[in-house]
């Protein structure tokens, strides 16, 4: 349990009442210890309201509209948050969220309790707000301006809020106009005094694809009726000679006791009440993205008649139990509590997109499709092929498994496998071809329970596919040449990511016995090397003759600049990113010594960005130096300590939809999926005594495989052991790790 | 059958070759006779395209958007019509429309078709247009640029249209963006390639009530299914330092293959097709003001699989049934056409509103209210008192019956008999309280199927509520002091038309027994008096203190100039509307020399407006002063032939739903409801030879009633015999004209 800023001994006696009251025994369990305020400061973009594991439904404190907000207003920069921890104007509470993404979005549906008379404006409305709890599957706050609390949980697809009023006129907003998405455009309908129904236009994601732009439909149940209720809109103002007779021209209109649909760009309803003493009221909202009926049949039968506390307790328990996967010991509360709280992180994107009934969105069609097991949207590849569908294979493979489905079901729908997949929308963001990695990496670690041969057949077409190839473009430069010039934007680090998923396809290839695959795309995969400038020792963009393109500064596109041959990064940030042929690129750097200072210098120079992707498994590479296996150990437990903390800024930056996170899981664990795609471990110092991932006997021989570490005072390993058998390197495989008992890291 | 400038013996043909195929029997029916292109110039507001009597559906082609259309651009001017005969640039077909409204409303889902890419901005897919034909129940038309004919009709509550297109690609829009209300906003589905739902908001009828703005719901049905479809939005432009990312800002989006909800001020759906020869596409639209669900089962109920053909037939049939209930013999094809014509217009507003299972938007709440017979909507009581429901009650009684009914409704709905009720909105517009003046003038003439003590009660209501009455502000001063004083709108105006209420309700309550009643409302009737300007002989404004208000210019307030005294006219226009209380005015004026002088001034210096109102009865006035009589035969005939004529102008102005082409009607039988209220007719000459009236055998004991006419050379009226018998005045009540058998107004 975590309390923000200006606690008072009130809340803290509320909350424990709160977790007596619902039965929850209080020995720490792993959920008990998730501090959703991480990552809700220094850009980490997670939000601290309640979500269920993959939920769809979510609820974050808005606090980023309004010159209140200022740095960090949604609009005046580009922020992609709906919360964020030092701001202090809150204008209510959005009920669809994405968590640690790096473009603004969803945001939307906004709650808001006020008192007195109903005021529409949010400029007006928005409070400051005090006595923030953050918890597991809860969260609460005060608004300080109307003396409402407002209690917050979800259920999957339905977000449940409680609200405390004082004696008095009260009110409950429903603004639509308002969000964090760029997109507007809203309908409403009230439906009765206890119900609203709706939608709100949300899309162009990264302001990518705006045509795109889909709903997300809600239904609205309130606890108790409104003794009045109405919708408002605020036109756009009208120009031109007609206009002069409308003396209500882009003014708010008050539409009072209306039940007929509504739309426009900026509208909401409220719901007011007069109560006579301190009265509760609360408010479940079901959403979908199919459709209004769907919302409705969501909220009905994930919370039907059920209390906000049961509610809760029930979303609580199924975190509780999810987190349970992995089991730490032997380590202090704050390790424990950034550790719980990145696996939870990790487990909020991919999240559901079907709605109960089975229904969802099929990708850029107009369709609707009917799964059996559960639809996952958000992939946010780019970032996640690289450590967190890993750590899904260990700990969760049934969720992994059906990730590798739903992205051949999107293969299925829309022709090609998904880059960056949010909500059934392709939202083409960032570089390469990720599914293949994923989906090899999956297939290889033993969860073969989908379609390979059609995965295959995806991954061959997005990799050979020339003409009007969505995810590869400039293929025809790769195939060619090698790599693409730079008439493509970021040519080499795109270059190194087609290496890295075709070195996936022809593991795949070897596995299914197609050699001429192979070694075709093995072939391919080291094909960054001409990129390779000996002189530099980096790797560096050439132009379409070939020749080195000039003037280059291989600090240059540190920090998110623009730079010519990278996205997201500098030479120095992307010079390693090879993790499949690292042994190729020891040669190319002139032998490990080489190497090894040059890797070094990456940190030296502080080139190395903890908060990105390209570099996020430098840390590890010196384990493929024989004898500087220990700075590998040194920096991780280095890196740990600066950048993930138990604090609002306590990621190094976007968490990514949880590839931070999962960095930070594995490193703690004491591995790390050194190679995306090789079903590979390598191995630094666990900050546990003890850790227990239970095994899913679906998919594992084992129950469960437990690391261990024997600490010494230089904190060096000595010895790795498997079952009691030493490891003759810092690599284990998958198989190896899976199917052993006990991975003994003996510092001593 | 009328066709319009650029006839071409094509379409003629083809016109004809169709009337054959349909059946119909070509001995000039009354049906026949309509020309739909009278009052669609000079302001008349009328409209070209289909309705069904007293349709919710209609169809105009619409053509005032577009600087082309300028003087008469919509947007440019107080423009009340969605089409304009002179006018030459089309941008579509509108499926609800009002018509001859003074304001602009409705005029949306506007269908249009095109040829080659989709262009989705109607200043560049819009076209001039050829070879319009207008009858009953039909419209056609070719689209110049696209050589796409369209052909029109309408059920009561779906919109039916067909389109011939070339070969080629050709597209189908339904613009919802476009429009002829002030409103904006819609939401838009496609269900699938031969299904469209949605809405659009329209409301704020005269730029007022913005916040009772409501939706028009509808269901598209294509007759083909799409090669491809889609929707288009234009988005707002964003403002602020966020929008520079947004490339697409403001900019039109094409939403290829969607069927998601989509909502917003600016969209629209594009159906295309690849013909590859000439092919016809048939677009049913069925609307509703209750819900998507009703709109599509108006359209399955009405047309289901019925082909344009059969639903022309259908509607034909139950215009000339409606028509017929007048005869007309002996006149000119030109005196038959203004004549049915104008019967036509009488038969569009009030208009029905529920939808075929029952249901219609209760006023002004959010309820869905279900009716067994059929609920009216469109009152413009201000017009339509002085003449339309009279013509109602004699020909179309249970109509009238029905739109009592539905008043009372909304006075069980809304507290308050309605004024100028507009889809179960109350507009407000205009003065005066007349729903009791239709009420008692219905009761009076025998229909008598609806709760007259209800009635009665409300009407009690709109008369004696001094606080928070919205039929009639300034009541207090009224009753105190006999007049509104100069700080109220109108003053004299509104005193007059409440005193044209209060005679209403004063008959009523006479016949109810109430006599207390019938003396207080009698006395209340004659309050204009103290308004009189003996010196003036006229009436004129007083100030709170009962001065004479100063400056006074009898004359200021023609053509719709703001005057202090008077709404919509002058001194002069008002001077004698006290149509109840002549004799009085009579002895007001010093007699019946004098008021014959000062009657006939106002026709001297041109202050007599044909286009409005309150002086739509002066012609008859003469009827009361014996000797004088002629002087109304020849104005009435005079009026007839300079204002009322078979072309686009041959309306004086605004039809006022219907009002201008009721006073037509009766002019042209030969009588005229002379005194709102007062089961009475005044008698001048009748324009056939013979007119028959149907009569409603549930309302009335005989089965028709003729009016004949005697013609001699000086067009002077000799002698009035009613079934041989002489009558010794220029008036008949009621009664004895519908229990006569023939009224024979003889110039011999």
């Amino acid at each position: 349990m975590f309390l923000n800023n200006r606690l008072i001994i009130l809340a803290t006696l509320f909350s424990l009442m709160l977790f007596f009251s619902a039965g929850i025994t209080h020995a720490q369990q792993p959920a008990d210890f998730v501090n959703p305020f991480i990552g809700t400061s220094n850009y980490g973009a997670a939000y601290p309201g309640p979500i269920a594991p993959r939920g769809m439904a979510s609820i974050s404190p808005f606090n980023v509209a309004g010159p209140q907000n200022l740095p960090l207003e949604k609009d005046s920069r580009w922020l992609s948050n709906p919360y964020v921890n030092e701001n202090t104007f809150l204008t209510g509470f959005s009920q669809v969220n994405l968590s640690g993404v790096g473009c603004p979005e969803l945001g939307v549906i906004l709650l808001m309790p006020t008192t007195g008379s109903v005021e529409t404006n949010h400029l007006k409305y928005g409070s400051t707000y005090s006595d923030e709890v953050a918890k597991t599957a809860y969260y609460s706050v005060n608004i300080d301006k109307y003396n409402v609390q407002g209690e917050f949980t979800t259920s999957k697809r339905v977000g449940v809020s409680k609200f405390t009023f004082p004696k008095g006129q009260s009110n409950i907003l429903l603004n639509l106009g308002l969000g964090l998405t760029n997109e507007e455009g809203a309908m409403v309908k009230v439906v009765s005094s206890t119900e609203i129904e709706g939608m709100r236009s949300v899309g162009s994601f990264c302001y990518n694809s705006p045509e795109a732009a889909y709903p997300v439909y809600f239904v609205a149940k309130f606890s108790k009726p409104a003794a009045k209720f109405g919708v408002w809109k605020k036109p756009s103002k009208q120009e031109g000679v007609e206009a002069q007779w409308m003396t209500y021209n882009g003014k708010t209109r008050m539409m009072d006791n209306t039940t007929k649909m509504v739309v426009g760009d900026s509208i909401g309803t409220y719901f007011s009440y007069e109560f006579d003493k301190t009265e509760t009221v609360e408010v479940k909202i079901g959403v979908s993205y199919v459709s209004i009926e769907n919302a409705r049949e969501n909220l009905e039968k994930e919370t039907g008649n059920k209390t906000f506390d049961a509610v809760y307790k029930e979303t609580y328990n199924e975190w509780n139990e999810a987190l349970s996967k992995i089991l730490v010991e032997g380590g202090s509360k704050e390790n424990k509590t950034i550790f719980y709280t990145a696996l939870y992180h990790t487990l909020i994107h991919p999240n559901t997109l079907n709605d109960v009934n089975g229904e969802y969105p099929e990708i850029k069609r107009g369709k609707i499709g009917t799964t059996k097991g559960t639809r996952y949207t958000v992939f946010s590849l780019w970032d996640t092929y690289r450590n967190l569908h890993q750590l899904m294979s260990l700990a969760y493979p049934q969720q992994q498994s059906n990730m590798v489905k739903s992205m051949l079901e999107m293969y299925d729908e829309n022709g090609w496998l998904p880059k960056w997949e949010l909500n059934s929308t392709e939202t083409f963001t960032m570089v390469g071809d990720p599914a293949s990695i994923v989906i090899a990496d999956t297939y290889l670690k033993g969860i073969q329970d989908f379609d390979v041969q059609k995965a295959y057949r995806a991954m061959l077409k997005g990799a050979d596919q020339i003409e009007n190839n969505p995810l590869r473009p400039g293929l025809k430069d790769y195939i060619e040449k090698g790599f693409l010039t730079t008439k493509n934007g970021g040519p080499v680090s795109t270059t190194q990511e087609y290496n890295a998923s075709d070195y996936s396809i022809s593991l795949l290839a070897k596995a299914l016995g197609k050699k001429e695959d192979y070694l075709r795309f093995k072939n391919r995969s080291l094909s960054y090397r001409k990129l390779f400038d000996k002189d530099l020792k980096l790797l560096r963009p050439r132009t379409v003759n070939g020749k080195w393109y000039e003037p280059f500064d291989p600090v240059s596109g540190a920090n998110f600049e623009e730079n010519v041959g990278f996205i997201e990064g500098n030479a120095w940030q992307y010079a390693f990113m090879v993790p499949h042929d690292i042994k190729g690129l020891i040669k190319l750097m002139g032998g490990e010594k080489a190497f090894s200072n040059q890797l070094q210098k990456v940190f030296d120079i502080k080139q190395f960005d903890m908060a990105n992707e390209p570099d996020i498994a430098y840390p590890y590479l010196f384990n493929y130096i024989k004898g500087d296996e220990w700075k590998s150990q040194e920096l991780v437990k280095k890196l740990v300590k600066e950048y993930f903390q138990n604090k609002p800024n306590g990621l190094p930056g976007n968490d990514d939809t949880g590839t931070m996170s999962a960095w930070l899981v594995y490193s703690m664990m004491g591995i790390y999926p050194i190679s995306p795609g090789d079903p590979i471990y390598t191995i630094t110092t666990p900050m546990f005594d003890k850790v227990t991932i239970q095994l899913d006997p679906k998919y594992y021989k084992k129950k469960s495989i437990v690391i261990e570490r024997e600490v010494n005072n230089d904190g060096k390993i000595k010895q790795i052991q498997l079952d009691g058998k030493t490891l003759n390197s810092y690599f284990i495989s998958h198989d190896d790790f899976v199917n052993g008992t006990t991975l003994k890291v003996i510092q001593n």
